[in-house]
């Protein structure tokens, strides 16, 4: 019989695995905190219509799990989070704190053809600050993402964090005489200028409406680097980054537009300066959603990043962490049927001392036990023969160095701590 | 416009839900660690095929949400994680050392009637044993559970773990003259027992085959608190789990013998001792599942627990925590423009510092955002007015007391340090 395959695009969490997704998890969470948000989760399965023309088309009709439950509802298997924290706040707005600064990581779904940094079940950080209008409120979210990028060793020379603004980017259009219906088709053009050849993208272009003129004036827009010096927002924005020391990471990049529909002030992304990846995090502000779902106006800005992406990047820096698996400081082994009794007391007493104490489970030779401690990287284990049971005592014995001490059980927990250099 | 409403079934987790649901991943990771557990994950949808006909039909046909992918092919949301682990160590028998010892807390989803004790959506730790046939490995799982709930602040009079065996059933079963295609059906009306009133189920035993005679063998069967000690297998169990602390939680119940098929031996669920609720966990060995999925044979021994009954308990028990949501230990305020700039660098230094720093983010009155800062339980305030940006101090108040000092920017990590008494 064929072992029953796993759906394409997910992915097994074997403890390899599951150490770095918690690694992530620690980092994320580490950062995040130090920044005062709260962490939040909402449900994996939403009503189709919480996204349905608030989100971005390509994302609803083409890449979300779509089905009917039991019920006939249409469902989706959550693919962002920002419209369920929009419905939240929007549920609660009378009632929760103001300013709402959340923070979340779970897994999401999106139906793509599974290739290099996308798979179709992935996990994503969510950060979010809703309730704040300020270029400030949108420095802090984007200095998260920096704080997170120097905690993991990826410096502003591997990492950029590119910024642009919606508003901005509307006075540029409006001054190149493009009228506004035009402004959702050209936002689309913009983001798919690097996914097109250059021939394609003028095609497009032109597709989308613009004439020649409009076009060549496009171009400049998206060329002139110093635009931001006549934006306000962007001024203040990048001042308070300087303050709050991320502004090595922060690059004003006329040519970032972000794909989503619900972006109104402030957009960036974080790109390997490389070039070799796709984007490793997304956001923006978004001062209309709350009211988009149902609530009463409340603006909010705040960044998604998956995990496959910023794997891929931390694997191109050599900045992968190197994780043990095994929690397991001591393995007490089996010697015989005699001894179980008084090994499993042995463990206990261990656990109840605070020690990590994993029982082998198994009587048979003491060498097969102990490598299986060396190949899970438990560093002592415990051996408890008859003699040693009867003169209540074991041996320790440190794998690593191979120094092998004698005590009573009493003992046991102070002797290991100290082999372990606690 | 009427707010979007969340599926039914699911949860919005709020930051006190989440809360709740970290300080829960807390303590099944403290426990699951001690005893060497390796924490992994299956991904969260999976071919149908891989549940149909190996765990329980009622599971499979009625209570899975099922859908056709966009390939085609027939696709669930994980109802149980035990299957996904069989898949996953029949993949890598070969390779994972064994024993596996393995852990994983994630969200599930069962189609049933919402109700006390039920939602769709829900959180389950899974815990496994896999490569050991001993009853001490079945001891060893169930006192993982004891020591959780000891954890938890649940006790040996509120929660009893309920153990039997199937193959001392079958043996039972075997002496009262009921044939062997019989068991099955009898292991569902075991099952049923205490879902039925006395005369229902008398009903549906006759259904199952069984005749008058049979039925009184049965009952008795289900009578005899005592059976276990002509079993090998519970002996040994009982005799572990004394050894490893839990017996006070355990005892022997012929009427317990789980739902799912795939369990061939031992079999448990914890119950409150006041009957309130329904089982908060369930498990058992299933010997055969790592073969069944295409794997070969390795026997293995777990159970899984549910979020929401094990919250049900909680209450009922009084323990359920009391749980702060904000990681904040400082609000920085936030006095006027001219201020700003200062204040966002002193947050960056208390962060730099290793502090949990929050910035209030719109300028305004200092009363309002003390307010705030105590809304969210957060013990000190950080003042910073014109005349302190000038001198290059600082006004701190904690919050609790209403003490109030001034220090230097220099000084201020140490000196909330020491108002928050670390």
């Amino acid at each position: 019989m064929a072992t029953i395959q796993p759906v394409k695009g997910t992915r097994d969490f074997y403890p390899e695995d599951l150490a770095f997704r918690r690694w992530l998890y620690e980092h994320i969470r580490t950062v995040s905190e130090s920044h005062g948000y709260q962490e939040f989760d909402g449900p994996f399965i939403e009503r189709l219509e919480l996204y349905a023309a608030k989100s971005s088309e390509e994302l609803v009709k083409e890449q979300s799990f779509v089905f009917a439950d039991r019920g006939g509802d249409m469902v989706a298997l959550r693919p962002e989070l920002t419209l369920s924290l929009a419905r939240m706040v929007a549920q609660r707005s009378k009632s929760l704190p103001q300013p709402i600064r959340w923070w979340s990581f779970g897994p999401f779904w999106r139906y793509e053809r599974p290739q290099k940094g996308r798979s179709r079940e992935f996990f994503q950080w969510n950060i979010d600050l809703v309730g704040v209008e300020s270029p400030q409120a949108d420095a802090e979210i984007a200095s998260i993402g920096a704080a997170f990028f120097r905690a993991v060793g990826l410096g502003p020379r591997i990492i950029r964090i590119l910024v642009n603004d919606r508003r901005l980017a509307e006075r540029q259009l409006e001054q190149a005489g493009i009228p506004a219906r035009l402004w959702p088709g050209v936002f689309k053009l913009i983001d798919r200028r690097d996914k097109l050849s250059a021939a394609a993208w003028s095609a497009y272009a032109l597709e989308t409406g613009l004439d020649a003129g409009q076009l060549s004036s496009l171009q400049h827009i998206l060329e002139d680097t110093e635009a931001w010096r006549t934006s306000p927002e962007m001024v203040a924005f990048f001042a308070a980054a300087e303050a709050l020391g991320s502004s090595e990471y922060l690059a004003y990049d006329p040519t970032v537009i972000r794909g989503l529909d619900y972006y109104t002030g402030t957009v960036f992304e974080a790109r390997d300066t490389a070039g070799e990846h796709r984007a490793i995090l997304g956001g923006g502000r978004y001062d209309n959603l709350v009211a988009d779902v149902g609530g009463e106006r409340l603006p909010g800005t705040g960044f998604a990043m998956g995990d496959v992406v910023l794997g891929l990047v931390l694997a191109s820096a050599a900045a992968l962490p190197t994780l043990r698996t095994s929690p397991s400081v001591v393995l007490v082994t089996n010697f015989d049927t005699t001894t179980q009794q008084a090994s499993l007391i042995l463990c206990q007493t261990l656990r109840a001392g605070g020690l990590q104490a994993e029982w082998y489970p198994e009587p048979g030779r003491i060498p097969r036990q102990l490598k299986y401690a060396d190949r899970l990287g438990i560093p002592v284990a415990a051996i408890l023969g008859p003699d040693e049971v009867q003169a209540g005592k074991l041996t320790l014995k440190h794998l690593p160095s191979g120094r092998q001490i004698t005590c009573t059980q009493a003992e046991a927990v102070l002797r290991i701590q100290e082999l372990i250099g606690h």
